[in-house]
């Protein structure tokens, strides 16, 4: 498939010598690419959510790994290894939560230990052969994510007509994931092959990433884009200019229950009163058979400072209300109309 | 009953002469008050929105026209004619679609008319009586809305039970109206006889009047209070939390289809899924007879700065990007549990 875009949010330069990230906290206003050539600016990086979407984090730690060792010079593999696992656990530390992350680090790992066990003894390590073989498996663990994608695309494209309205709640596109994203994945697909879709965006309270990273990657990529605010998904679909809703998920129990960014979970009781179908999108991998429902999710509640004082100019809430701010909700699986993965479509 | 704060948003003087209101466009964070003398101060007022709220501004105008003829000096009755319409038309122009504005000053201007009918002829008139008739008039219609707005409390009570949870939406209280307000109405009295009420405010995108203009008063009457961002509300109400949602309303329809800040209608759909009653509170006037249905009200489209810009430190979405922000939605009378006005409850 085409690119959508001239850039990738996460790319290992062809030397393998550096990582160029753009930086996703200065979106919408600057579009700024920053050049990690150490472990501590990528942990910065991590830390600060330049880069951000789980599938993005993993991809960024694998290559900031393969770059450090890159650039560490001697061949000695007992100084070699010392700094690998330094790199690694500095990464990890990043974002503790982040599962990608601590995943993508591990792969790298076994391919470090997969290659020293070939070798037989410590003295035939090459580590040439190692640099080697890491830089290629963080190239393979992007790769593998942007075919993830476009599998999700083809499938996710299916469902759709041309011309269509989608409306899509927070940011599961180009910049968290690869390439194509997943939630956003069909209409990209949609846009190159000519259906001329028109996206509706959730500006997503309380951290607007719909505002700030979907409706500029959607613009970017010249899909035909319009902002609305979370309250006003109802009425855009009571004047029947959404024929689908898409959105991406962060982990889907065994009975199907969906959990995903808050607001979600209203969006698809909204659908089914319109009539609307409600598409989950996501890798096969985001299936978690040892979570039975939704009810056994645990959601996480985050700061009131991000609902009454984050990005405003000045406070705009009386100081110490008491404030909600779930980080995501769970969608009940008989509100979800199909879950669209890399695998195939899947229905109740 | 009794006073639910220790003031009014809008206050006409004993002796008169002054016209009292809190700014309302620095809240929640700085409570001032502003001492209103002449009705360039008083056009500015309404204009820049520190005073706000349908009848709230129909008081302020109707006290300021009252405020400014008492300190109108000379006893002609011609010259006192032409301030008054000066300053009338003044105020009616701060605001021209506010119907309550209008409303205000043309019952001033009957009163007006009114006491010279009485007097026959021109000679006949004094400027000292028409003063304390206006004054009165003023009163008058402040005292009725304050006595509607109790009304409402009475009758709204009656669908609460102690220690409730009741979700609201924008700000259709103290502030807007006068005393109780009437969203708010059955809130404040639940709170005076012991109710003990939770109140979940949605922040109300992209004006915030849930978290700056709800959250204050709520508060500042000992309310206990959440603040919620508006795609909250599906997960609050999927953990019971709460037993009423209860809106203010802008007009309702012959057919009672409701006409209401953006975001309601998304919220009786909600409510209807999981089975919470919703109820519209607001006086009867707002029944307009005229209006067959929902379909018959034209949506006012606002300023798309309002989403991308407004409040924030800097712009949180793309240069250009295309919004929607229409000001208010339609809540099809079949998801209306019942309408609450100062003249009973009105059921389907």
């Amino acid at each position: 498939m085409e690119k959508i875009m001239e850039f990738d949010s996460v790319e290992l330069s062809v030397d393998g010598r550096e990582v160029v990230i753009l930086d996703q906290t200065l979106l919408p206003l600057d579009e700024k690419f920053v050049t990690l050539t150490t472990a501590e600016d990528a942990f910065d990086a991590i830390r600060l959510l330049k880069v951000r979407g789980a599938p993005a984090i993993g991809i960024a730690a694998a290559s900031v790994l393969a770059m450090c060792m890159n650039r560490f010079s001697g061949d000695d593999s007992a100084p070699f290894e010392r700094e690998f696992v330094r790199v690694k656990d500095l990464l990890c530390s990043a974002r503790p939560t982040a599962v990608n992350l601590k995943w993508a680090l591990e792969r790298m790992e076994r391919r470090y230990r997969e290659y020293c066990r070939t070798c037989g003894n410590t003295t035939s390590i090459s580590t040439d052969e190692l640099r080697r073989a890491l830089t290629q498996e963080a190239r393979d663990i992007k790769r593998e994510d942007i075919s993830m994608c476009e599998s999700i695309a083809e499938n996710g494209l299916t469902l759709l007509k041309p011309g269509c309205g989608i409306l899509t709640h927070c940011n599961a596109g180009h910049l968290a994931v690869s390439r194509f994203g997943t939630a956003l994945a069909p209409v990209y697909l949609a846009q190159q092959r000519g259906y001329a879709p028109r996206v509706f965006a959730d500006e997503t309270r309380p951290l607007l990433q719909g505002a700030r990273l979907t409706a500029y990657e959607l613009m970017k990529a010249g899909v035909d884009t319009t902002l609305i605010c979370d309250n006003m998904a109802s009425l855009v679909m009571s004047r029947g200019e959404v024929d689908a809703v898409m959105v991406g998920c962060d982990r889907v129990a065994a009975n199907g229950d969906v959990a995903n960014k808050i607001g979600t979970g209203g969006l698809a009781i909204l659908a089914r009163y319109y009539g609307i179908p409600f598409y989950v999108l996501g890798p096969s991998s985001t299936i978690d058979m040892n979570c039975p429902t939704g009810r056994d999710i645990i959601i996480e509640e985050r700061p009131a400072y991000e609902v009454t004082d984050m990005h405003y100019l000045q406070p705009r809430a009386p100081l110490g209300v008491k404030v909600y701010n779930p980080a995501f909700d769970i969608t009940p699986a008989a509100l979800v109309t199909a879950l669209v993965t890399d695998k195939g479509i899947f229905r109740r």
